[in-house]
């Protein structure tokens, strides 16, 4: 069965992001005053699993293993 | 009043992906056959506006002068 899988992958709460704060810098440069700026990554993946919950494993396994860093990002799997 | 904006930034239809294809590449060695990888990058902003019409103004702002190069990127603005 196919499965289609959005996976988000954030830095933690309380791990500095210097990307994210380059980028509140410049939009104050250009005039926009941001309170606060985060920035997060998308994955949006297409494979075959037998079941739901296997879908699930494979997409933790996926994450666990290249997509995120477990030591500085959470990640959020859902299912489409 | 303050406002938060949830800004998705992915690449346009068509357009080559060469990182989502070397992560495509490194999922099958690790085993995961996926149909398709595609990214996309997410900014959650929080910033002051006078109204919502106001806010959706300024985040286009931002995404057309800095967040996405509107050349090869579509954006998506959602206001929370």
């Amino acid at each position: 069965m196919l499965f289609r899988a959005e996976i988000t992958i954030k830095l933690k709460n309380g791990m500095l992001d210097p990307e994210a704060a380059t980028i509140k810098n410049a939009l104050k440069h250009l005039g926009y005053e941001c309170r606060s700026v985060k920035q997060a990554a998308i994955f949006k993946l297409e494979f075959e699993a037998d079941s739901r919950q296997n879908a699930t494993d494979v997409a933790e396994g996926m994450c666990r293993r290249l997509l995120a860093n477990p030591i500085i990002h959470d990640y959020d799997i859902e299912l489409v």
